[in-house]
């Protein structure tokens, strides 16, 4: 059996039951967007990495340096964010192909920086080293939250609201016109190339104790709540009509007759957030949406006691879109 | 310009003046085997990431899968080594191809986990990714240290002795055999396959402040040496008939007519650790010495206030040999 036959997910689950048995200072281990480390009485380190690799993540016909070195450090600051960390520090790993312009990788490390600079965070180090084939770039990102006051994907519980920040599917629309040989949709190519991770969100809806679950989209919605509900042992409920669409994406769907919520459901790289939020904290929820005016939260469901997972269109129940899969299985 | 004609180190001074000014809490930052972080009032975070790309660093045909497992966590290992932390945690970062069999993938976890579990170290998270291209293992290391008790590269001084551990050119000599179509000698192969992180020896040099400066030989000793003098404002003096070489390559070397003294120390991926040891601390090194038994330590130089470097031979002085080039530049 090979990797592209089992699938990212069977494969991964195979990988973490080899692992060691973690120390009693790994408050979350391994399957949650990020692990968090106790490294004093009450300081809490929060630590994720995630890889760009060209022709997998990004194109460098469609991307420019600046931008491929900026997502580098967003993926992961997204993933720090959905636990409700303040990001600090990252570590920045180059494979490079020895044919690479010196400007090219300036550039990107400019991207990079200017990122990091952005959102407070020291580069502590890194390496760079030779690449026989594609350019690669892989980030650690750590950050730190107080005692208690993460969030993780497992933290739900039936009749919690889920709730999405910004607008979904433009990231993956970009893709399609691009590879459709046409000049993308402004929006859509700015989410593709630009994501902004959702730092001050993430850190005020744990740090409140507004969400009780959270997670990114960096995978899209079709798979974050089958996650999410999987971890708090639930299942879900999504309203189709609820579901947040970049208006650039939704007018090309619709030229193009897809059907525009199973598309932004089923695309990734959107890097917004999903929370679970019980209903009676309404009101701490309503004072989180005055701190942050940017981006728009929406509910589009609730998390059920039935483990199934549910699209429900005009009333009527569908089943729930497969997430995106990495290795194409 | 390309990435192969500027070389690697001119890259990385030109990739380090890009970066953001660092914040106060990076106690270490860039240029060193790792970063030193504040993470509390008394909590020093000690973090290094290192990647390992096949037909770079290392060959399915000659390491298996365990050992390539093993190799990606302790060269890592080996960085907080040189810094004298303890290892605590790790993340591992994992790009397959996708015609890999997942029997291959369980047994290069196995060779990771196994090695982490030995340290006593926890898999934090990670990540899986297809690779368009080789086999890719980025892992990011993480350790503790006492406030003051670690080794920078940067701290030596004139007159103090340079030691180096172990016996070198091990890990070269395997691979100058396996490329000749030979079985290599065990001693070498091992070196190769199984380097051994030294890290008790690193905490207890960086404990008792018994060296000043300390570095490991991931790149070789004529690269260490180098490292060490020019970030400490010295320059060196190594004696060639000092230079402790595995039995088994100083054989291989003398049987091709090469220079034993001088394949040792340009040959990289030895993992040994190098440090400079005031002369007046000779107490303190003796009890070292009687703490950790095991490897081995030499006195093969001194740092000097000429900034040169100079191998000497039968009391002629020769160029310093140049270190290994990632890039083949």
């Amino acid at each position: 059996v090979t990797v592209s036959e089992l699938g990212e997910h069977p494969l991964l689950a195979r990988i973490l039951a080899r692992l060691p048995r973690p120390g009693a200072h790994l408050l979350v281990g391994p399957g949650d967007d990020a692990a968090v480390i106790a490294t004093g009485r009450n300081e809490r380190l929060v630590v994720t990495t995630d890889t760009l690799i060209e022709h997998v993540h990004f194109s460098r016909t469609w991307s420019q340096p600046a931008d491929i070195g900026h997502k580098a450090l967003a993926v992961n600051l997204s993933d720090l964010a959905a636990m409700g960390a303040i990001p600090s520090w990252a570590l920045l790993s180059l494979a490079l192909p020895g044919d690479l312009p010196v400007v090219e990788v300036e550039a990107l490390v400019d991207g990079f920086a200017a990122t990091a600079r952005a959102a407070g965070v020291s580069v502590a180090g890194g390496n760079i080293t030779r690449s026989p084939g594609p350019l690669m770039i892989d980030v650690t990102a750590a950050g730190d939250v107080a005692s208690r006051k993460w969030l993780t994907r497992g933290g739900g519980c039936p009749g919690d609201e889920l709730w999405v920040s910004g607008h979904l599917g433009g990231a993956r629309a970009a893709l399609e016109m691009w590879q459709a040989g046409e000049a993308a949709d402004e929006g859509c190519a700015l989410r593709q190339r630009r994501p902004e991770p959702r730092i001050r969100l993430g850190h005020v809806m744990a740090r409140t104790k507004t969400a009780r679950a959270g997670m990114d989209l960096s995978d899209g919605l079709a798979d974050a709540v089958r996650q999410l509900a999987e971890a708090s042992g639930c299942g879900a409920r999504v309203e189709a009509a609820q579901v947040p669409i970049e208006p650039g994406a939704e007018a090309w769907w619709r030229r193009h007759d897809a059907d525009p919520v199973d598309a932004a459901v089923r695309g990734g790289e959107d890097y917004e957030l999903l929370f679970a939020v019980p209903a009676r904290r309404g009101g701490r929820l309503r004072h989180v949406r005055r701190q942050v005016a940017h981006p728009v939260l929406t509910r589009i469901g609730v998390l059920t006691r039935d483990p199934a997972i549910w699209l429900e269109r005009d009333g009527r129940r569908t089943p729930w879109p497969e997430g995106f899969a990495h290795f194409g299985a």
